[in-house]
């Protein structure tokens, strides 16, 4: 925690966090690092698409050529929200049926399913993890085409496994994760992509500038953020390849700000926990501009007539129906808007973070890797 | 809502919610349906052992023969954590990779994945969600083994599949789900079973006598109750086979009493949400008597050396290192142990709800079968 990046991109020099350092600069500046990194992912999306996505595509062209025909991920934390992610690209776009492994049955249970036919995925920042590891070595002894997504090409998950994609976003010191959920999202899109035998980049390559706009937009998240100071608990929801978004920005909020925030996809709301929301329970829906917002806006007519707080990120006449929102750009493909969804979400939590007196640099009780067995 | 039941077995005669009938009985006595079917589940358990499992064994060895090499579960609400529980099962009894279906990616995005050598099964009380039906009719398409476990044999996603299992729990009432869920418990549990070529109702036998004593222990549970009647969070924790329980009992609490109540592996606590623990967020941890239970105590050391409030359901040692808790009884295999750990947290979402003066046989906005599409 006591390094220190040399400089703070995207902080603009109006920044009231800003402040001249004193002798404890980190304390003095709480969130700096978070912000850093949060500025830097335009550039490491940038980097992907033009350095990583060569090297993306001939791995999934190697793994194609073994023809899975069935896709585990495993993933813990952040990592698992891009598991996710990926997990819907697999069956809407792979046509591949697909599933999220529960590590405990082989680190704790030991089971050893059969595995021919299956491609094991995974994905971790640090690679670091002895869970994963013991579960990617497991999958391989279990007959798995076994890949690692890591933002360490030579940590011991990547060693671990058959094939590595490495997401480019160069070293995370910040303890809420951000620039390499991004950057693990677009490299699990071009992975995808290459399993099917195309090129993704062209269908992303507005992402880094887009992305620089987005994050430009801080004074609208601040305004947000003071909707949220002193709330006591929030609900997330979003479907389809918005719900990996609503899922990552509640663990955001969490590990940051300590407001228990819930994410639910908007079909599991309706089947009980919509009790619980009402005037007392904001909401924050993220909803894509496609098929899964439309399926969407049954939840968000039952929440505004339920008279909840509900603030909307999503296409402009969605976040005018609402209570408040942030308009996201338009003319993204569904697949891809959670790469710039997140963006805003990450934003919120540093906000209501730093608004509560508390440092997003330093959560409580976080070490940056996690080592769960 | 008005339909009531002719008697209340199992509440004792000196429950101070036992009141004599006005002339609405339902608001005179908060909670009625929901205690009668809670007390129901000894009766239910002991009907799948004895009229169900024959039949359970026939679909399994039929299933069976068709080879299926993956399983894939597709469930909302409460039936979804009776299908992670089954996902468990499937990976450590039966060697087979498993995964829970997003449901979005068929119904919002008519992803049409290759399901052969599939098992696809649909858990679901009423057997009436569209978009469960939906689903399993494109599983169907698709070339999987369909399979419907619900609590309705002539309901649509019954007549939509292949392979039906009925849970016999006899018709749940009360909006929150209760018998229905441990009857899907250990129908799964039969059915994973006898997919193993096995009979497992010799190993379950004890459960209807162990499941009544445990029911028996009322004031215990209206003691703990106590210390949640101001809470406003909660978290849940456990590892294998008991996180399952863990998410089911946050989904009972939130859905009853409306506090936000967050269920995360051990694991995944680690990763981050354990900022939002320390003493102003109480936890409930459910410690299975076996190898998840192992699993789960370094998590425990961190939470007491945390001066978390701890609660803890599981062997007698593990209760007396916590704040408090309640015993369960020894002597139960592992992977039955789930059918036991929910009964005493039901009962803990039905007082805390009766305390908070909240009724939960109507929580807020809920209908029986949801209708999500």
């Amino acid at each position: 925690m006591t390094d220190r990046r040399p400089e703070e991109t995207g902080m603009s020099a109006t920044d009231p966090h800003r402040q001249t350092a004193g002798p404890d600069p980190h304390r003095a500046r709480p969130g700096r690092i978070m912000a850093g990194e949060m500025a830097e992912q335009p550039a490491v999306l940038h980097r992907i698409l033009t350095e990583g996505a060569p090297a993306i595509r001939r791995t999934a062209e190697a793994i194609a050529a073994r023809r899975p025909r069935f896709v585990l991920f495993a993933a813990r934390g952040t990592s698992d929200n891009a598991a996710l992610y990926a997990k819907y690209l697999v069956e809407v776009e792979l046509g591949r049926p697909a599933g999220l492994a529960s590590m405990s049955t082989t680190t704790a249970y030991g089971a050893e399913p059969d595995l021919t036919d299956c491609l094991f995925v995974a994905v971790s920042q640090s690679g670091g993890s002895p869970d994963l590891v013991a579960s990617a070595e497991a999958a391989r002894r279990a007959g798995a085409v076994t890949l690692a997504v890591t933002n360490n090409p030579s940590s011991p998950l990547a060693a671990a496994c058959e094939f590595h994609v490495d997401v480019l976003a160069g070293e995370e010191k910040a303890l809420p994760a951000t620039k390499t959920y991004t950057a693990e999202l677009l490299a699990l899109y071009l992975l995808v992509q290459g399993l099917r035998g195309r090129d993704g980049t062209a269908a992303a390559a507005a992402l880094p500038e887009l992305a620089a706009r987005v994050l430009d937009r801080r004074d609208e998240v601040r305004e947000l953020a003071g909707r949220y100071r002193f709330a006591q608990r929030l609900v997330l929801t979003s479907r389809g390849y918005g719900y990996p978004t609503a899922r990552e920005a509640a663990l955001k909020l969490m590990e940051t700000t300590y407001i228990p925030a819930t994410p639910f996809s908007g079909a599991d709301l309706l089947h009980g926990p919509l009790a619980m929301v009402d005037n007392v329970s904001p909401v924050i829906a993220i909803v894509p501009d496609g098929r899964g917002g439309r399926a969407l806006r049954p939840v968000l007519d039952r929440l505004r007539g339920r008279g909840a707080d509900l603030v909307v990120l999503g296409p402009r006449e969605q976040v005018e129906a609402a209570s408040a929102g942030f308009v996201l750009p338009p003319g993204v493909p569904e697949e891809l808007q959670p790469v710039l969804e997140i963006l805003p979400l990450q934003r919120l939590a540093y906000e209501v973070t730093v608004a509560r007196g508390q440092d997003p640099d330093a959560p409580r009780a976080l070490a940056k890797v996690t080592e769960t067995h």
